[in-house]
């Protein structure tokens, strides 16, 4: 029912597209980028190996293939703000910063093509980014074929020193540009995150992936207010979601500094169920083995690369226990399978046991579902709308069951 | 100076003493304690592995043991709430739960005493303890020659259901009477933290440790909300510290589910500033060797439990920056060593880099300090008052460093 709805809305987005319509991201984006972890480090003589330069992007690319995030489907490894000069070159075209990018972008694009990667770049609709260097405006049609030339494969285009108003004519307009030089770049605008009442039936045509919300920080905190903020709005913002365009709560912080490992298999499952791009920003060079694997869950990462790309919703919240679902494949006429995240959201000290009727939470299948836990592979066999399982739901933590639907 | 007022302040409330005079506790105690990670989980048919029984502190004395922490100086195994029989026997004596402590509270000390660990068991200064089982209202005398007869090594009284009035006269009168049992008990009171305004000369002389705020939960924000607390208030609670007598901000919760790496590493840190009572609330069994390893740290650990008993303050906040100081021993002259816990509030996602010159922060002495990263093994070599060092600390995290005074 909320796929037909989805598909409808898809078709009537469709019809009214007048920018991008360029065939990418059928299912979320997954990569790697520069921002939570490294923010706008320019410091190459204090700090070489930690800095905004061409070696900090090889090296990332370098552990995307080796430890396996590549095979694993993250193909993108993306500069976010600090990347470029200050001064545009004489043609006005930009230019990366030319002590901490001596290469190129070019090269840095071929270096990850080489590899198998995508090369992302970030931009910003503005007269600067939010760094301070300098914004796209006045210079729409130039910076799009400059990032074609370069063989960008994805552009996060962000709103800071820009009139919000300017943005429903502007970030179309870009994406214009980015179609018209022929060179397939998904589109990631920072668009309805700097409007108050943004308008959506303009957004979802026109970008791949949207921010709506403030920017992660590192910080449980912070991943649970940007939680809330997707489930206290997910009447209006699930069903925006679907192949080619989704909703961006903003980037994996896994593996870094202010989660636990409870927590990060929390964003993970979250993320997941959201339909979520899978943004990784961490040193990959230093990230420990039990949070790389929670990265490269296969059977995590499925859910959240559905192909039916439904973004899921929260659909119960009963003190400091919530239970978050997602329809995926396989679909038996009209039953979907699911995905069902069981959040513990208290800090208790000691887990807590959750029963998990199906029936309750939606999964309504005669038949039932074949329920296996996603992280922890424990297998419930099938259970009946009406069957009750228990759950041991760590603080902060989470249970993520895969829920396949039986054939009748 | 501080120094000097202390032991002035610790002299005033020994010739006041009215309770306890035990001659226990000098450096803070060490151990383990059940509450913060089992809470009164007495489900011993569905999870026998984790409810509150013989079984599980046998288990966690073993890994005391074994596992290297009693050689560390962690020697207390300790009861809290939900060890009970919600009856007294037939003599008004107190009794363990029949079916989850069928060997006895006796044989229980034996086996900690067997192993050179000591027990500690919990009551409550009411008519119940916090879940309802038998307080020691009407049974001082009887329940501290009960404890006394068990071999009981320390004793934590709570206050729930209890009128806070009561208690200026009611945890004195228990002191004495485990005094008069003749047996060395260590005696932990809560009487404080159920007080609005305590009269600390009443508790200091009476109590080895008292806890003054609420009890901690198993998150960043409630460590960080103890630690604002102690800080807020340090003029006044600091003071009080000193060895017999320390202020208790609760358990470690490092290893279970709500911290990561750097926050457990932080809380560690600022206990030991903090003079605190290093009491680890964890599951010994599963905890991972990172955070084990943090809870062993010789370095951080001395730092504890140092002779002086001075409880350290925090003497600078500048946005997410604090400077934490501890005087420790050796002293040369007038002149302290000092523990330096520099810690970063902030959730930035990359670490920051904070300058620090010793003289600002108090650490004036003319040669200067022998400077270690106590986590991290760094030597910083000899830095004087005027010098600078330049620190990178991570969000969420600590640098904790030993200032060794250097001598004339």
């Amino acid at each position: 029912m909320l796929n037909v709805l989805v598909m409808m809305m898809v078709g009537l987005w469709t019809r009214e597209a007048c920018g991008l319509d360029n065939g990418l991201a059928l299912t979320p984006p997954m990569g790697w980028l520069a921002w939570e972890r490294f923010r706008c480090n320019i410091d190459c003589d204090n700090d070489p190996d930690n800095c905004i330069s061409e070696h900090l992007f090889m090296k990332m690319a370098d552990h995307m293939v080796s430890d396996g995030f590549l095979a694993a489907g993250y193909d993108v490894v993306s500069l976010d703000d600090c990347w470029m000069s200050h001064q545009r070159d004489n043609n006005g075209r930009l230019q990366p910063d030319p002590d901490r990018f001596p290469s190129g972008i070019k090269a840095l694009s071929d270096y990850m093509h080489s590899k198998g990667l995508k090369l992302g770049i970030y931009e910003d609709y503005g007269n600067f980014t939010c760094g301070g260097y300098p914004g796209i405006l006045g210079h729409l049609e130039t910076d799009a074929q400059t990032f074609a030339d370069w063989g960008v494969d994805y552009v996060k285009l962000d709103g800071c020193y820009a009139n919000p108003d300017d943005m429903d004519q502007g970030y179309p307009m870009f994406g214009q540009y980015l179609n018209k030089t022929g060179r397939p770049m998904v589109y990631s605008c920072s668009w309805p995150d700097y409007q108050q009442n943004p308008n959506y039936n303009l957004i979802v045509p026109v970008c791949n992936l949207w921010r709506n919300y403030a920017d992660i920080e590192d910080s449980w905190a912070s991943v649970t207010d940007i939680m809330d903020h997707y489930a206290d709005h997910q009447d209006q913002l699930s069903p925006l979601a679907g192949p080619g365009h989704w909703n961006d709560p903003d980037m994996l912080i896994i593996g870094n500094f202010g989660l636990s490992y409870e927590q990060s298999r929390t964003q993970m499952a979250v993320w997941a169920v959201l339909a979520a791009p899978l943004l990784m920003s961490v040193d990959l060079r230093t990230i420990r083995p039990e949070y790389r694997d929670i990265l490269l869950n296969p059977a995590v990462i499925a859910v959240n690369q559905d192909p039916l790309g439904i973004q899921g919703t929260r659909v119960s919240k009963d003190n400091n226990i919530e239970i978050w679902t997602r329809p995926i494949s396989p679909v038996h006429g009209d039953d979907h399978s699911f995905a069902v995240a069981i959040l513990n959201r208290g800090d208790g000290g000691t887990p807590d046991n959750v029963e998990l009727e199906p029936g309750k939470v939606g999964l309504n299948a005669v038949n039932g579902y074949n329920i296996t836990d996603l992280f922890d592979k424990v297998t419930h066999g099938v259970v009946k709308p009406t069957d009750t399982i228990t759950l041991q739901v760590n603080p902060s933590g989470v249970v993520l069951l895969g829920c396949v639907v039986m054939a009748g």
